[in-house]
């Protein structure tokens, strides 16, 4: 199961809608078993992971390690239950049930009436956190998302001044192109782009499936001419408010996502299920502040990733978080370490929502 | 050399005005040698770590290894020097040199001259951090500076409301605890002994010198309680404007040590001066803000150590350090990485000072 997961984890940011899965087939021999298929979701989704894992081998008697219940609809490919009966394995190991209504304990059901044996819940924790984003699209309607701040020691994005290039150096940027990899979209909001005009591709890092991005503004009140030059490259995408036409973008190719408003802002909850129904599964949120506050402040943000430099900017710096209105250090938005890390001169450090993966 | 160095460490905030050295007499024999004597400077500074490593073993013809080179003036104690020479040591091996004027080169050339073999240089950057507020106070006429700073994700220290009770966890507690004993002395600034009214003393960590308690304070308008009735424990040093009038203090235990003023503040070069006058080495600032960012402007801050908890405040909450009034970011004080890590809930990161430790 620990192949098949890490398998899986090569699939983030490249299998949306779909969700990232990991395969092995072994075939049982004296001293345990022996490794005779291998695969994982295809980039953008298709074939899966079992499809791929028992191409062109003869599984019949094996065991099949999954780490996300097989499917059991109809789809654009026929469900994987049909091929894994198919090939003959006698046994079906699964890390962690699909809460997909057309699949939930389906899959286990149909597979099980065809006489496989089948055992749930191996590992599953780790499947659950590697699969969280397709698993929150399922059951809470909205992707996962990381929020990733690059700061001085004390918690500035920049000086008093505006300057803020090269508070991180190289190797922490590079860290920041493969984690937008290993993410389906990132998402910045209207102050950034007006104020840095970024362009948010993945560069230097092979051949990805480039992620959407995305735009919070409530007006569309800005210029973009880096996303819009990069456009047929990788996707842009608006999130604003319903009462703005986004015309003059859909001409130039972004796709346009009316949302609700609240006050002038875009409601983040609403944003968030609109990003779900386009298909997406795991958001990169890179700010700014405003925006990373406001998604903070409704409960949306699963994972924040610090970039942290040996560098004082001081109180009249501009501050990586803005207004959270919270009155109590109760309310605040607690998370736990998962590691931290040395990255060239900067340290790296990621947290999780707690209690987010209990299962 | 490495045991040495590491028994050297075991005098870290309990020598001062001395340095922590380390030293090991060992015995050649056919494979490699034999350990006879390990010592280090005595809490207090004396008896010195050669005389201790020395101490009833015959040493004739052993090789002496020694972080720092040996005294050649006769202080409170004879010179080390003639300790080892009266011992016959055929060989001293030393890590760095002594910059104090009274030692320089002379413990070299007496040992010399006495026929003994003597080598310098011998993992000397580990050595020059480890002494680095003994060689600092020599030299720079000044303490080795650490500031620490426990805060949220987003640098803030308490919440909008002023609350700031556990942001960090009691690993983190017990660590600065234990950072606390391995300085001569814990700084804070007057605004954080009106708003917390602090102990500062080392708890839960067996005997240990207490470090000096010491307040920044202009005006001296302030209550202490928990300092105060703490004064038989530990010493309370006050570096305040040398125009106010310190005598109720002094009255109460209080040791006062007039500082020229800046404006309304404590000039943050001369209260450095007058703590190195009075013997100290090491000083461990616990902030606030506003004393902070003055002695990281003033360019006096050698070691900064982070707690950061996985907790989010916002903009409204104190930042860690107050205004810095810097225009540029290439003016910004800058440190190299040391070490990040896990403590408990949180992270701590250390950071040393850009060069500060160049031989
Ligand atoms: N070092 C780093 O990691 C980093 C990363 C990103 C940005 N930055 C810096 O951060 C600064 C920009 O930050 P910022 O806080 O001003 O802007 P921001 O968070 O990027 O964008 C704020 C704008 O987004 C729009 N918006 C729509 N819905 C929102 C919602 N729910 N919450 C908040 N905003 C919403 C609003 O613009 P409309 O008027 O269009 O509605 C709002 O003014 C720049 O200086 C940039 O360089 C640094
Ligand atoms: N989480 C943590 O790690 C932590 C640690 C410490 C403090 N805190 C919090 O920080 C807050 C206090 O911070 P603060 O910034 O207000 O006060 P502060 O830095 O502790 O003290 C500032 C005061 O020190 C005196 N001072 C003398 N010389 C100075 C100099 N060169 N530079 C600056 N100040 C000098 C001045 O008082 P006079 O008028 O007497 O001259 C000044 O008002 C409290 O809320 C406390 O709880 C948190």
């Amino acid at each position: 199961m620990g192949m098949a997961l890490s398998l899986g984890r090569r699939g983030l940011g490249r299998v949306w809608p779909n969700p990232n899965v990991g395969c092995v087939i072994v075939r049982p021999c004296e001293n345990g078993g022996r490794v005779i298929g291998r695969g994982w979701t295809a980039d953008g989704g298709r074939p899966h992971a079992e499809t791929r894992a028992l191409d062109s081998i003869d599984a019949a008697g094996a065991t099949a390690y999954v780490t996300l219940e097989p499917c059991a609809h109809h789809a654009k490919t026929p469900p994987c239950v049909d091929a894994l009966i198919a090939a003959n394995v006698s046994r079906v190991v699964i890390a962690t049930g699909d809460p997909d209504p057309r699949v939930a304990g389906k899959g286990i059901a149909i597979l099980r009436a065809a006489g496989i044996d089948v055992m749930i819940g191996v590992r599953e924790d780790e499947a659950r956190v590697d699969m969280a984003g397709f698993l929150l699209r399922i059951t809470e309607n909205r992707p996962l998302v990381t929020l990733k701040l690059a700061s001085s020691f004390d918690g500035r994005i920049a000086a008093a001044t505006g300057e803020s290039k090269w508070i991180t150096g190289p190797d922490a940027r590079r860290k920041v192109h493969a984690m937008r990899a290993a993410h389906d979209a990132v998402l910045v909001g209207a102050g950034t782009v007006r104020a840095d005009d970024p362009t948010l591709t993945v560069r230097e890092m092979g051949a990805v499936r480039q992620p959407v991005r995305i735009v919070a503004s409530g007006r569309l009140d800005m210029g973009a001419a880096n996303l819009l030059a990069t456009i047929n490259y990788a996707p842009l995408w608006l999130c604003h408010g319903a009462n703005v036409d986004a015309q003059k973008w859909v001409d130039q190719g972004a796709k346009s996502l009316p949302c609700d408003l609240q006050g002038r802002e875009i409601d983040p909850v609403d944003m968030m299920h609109k990003l779900a129904a386009a298909g997406l599964t795991r958001v990169f949120c890179e700010g700014g502040g405003s925006l990373a506050a406001s998604l903070l402040g409704a409960g949306l943000v699963d994972e924040i990733v610090g970039f942290t430099a040996g560098i004082v900017l001081g109180a009249e710096g501009t501050p990586s978080i803005g207004a959270m209105g919270l009155d109590r250090l109760a309310d605040a938005p607690r998370f736990d370490l998962v590691e931290t890390t040395r990255i060239g001169a900067d340290i790296m450090h990621r947290w999780r929502r707690a209690l987010l993966y209990a299962t």
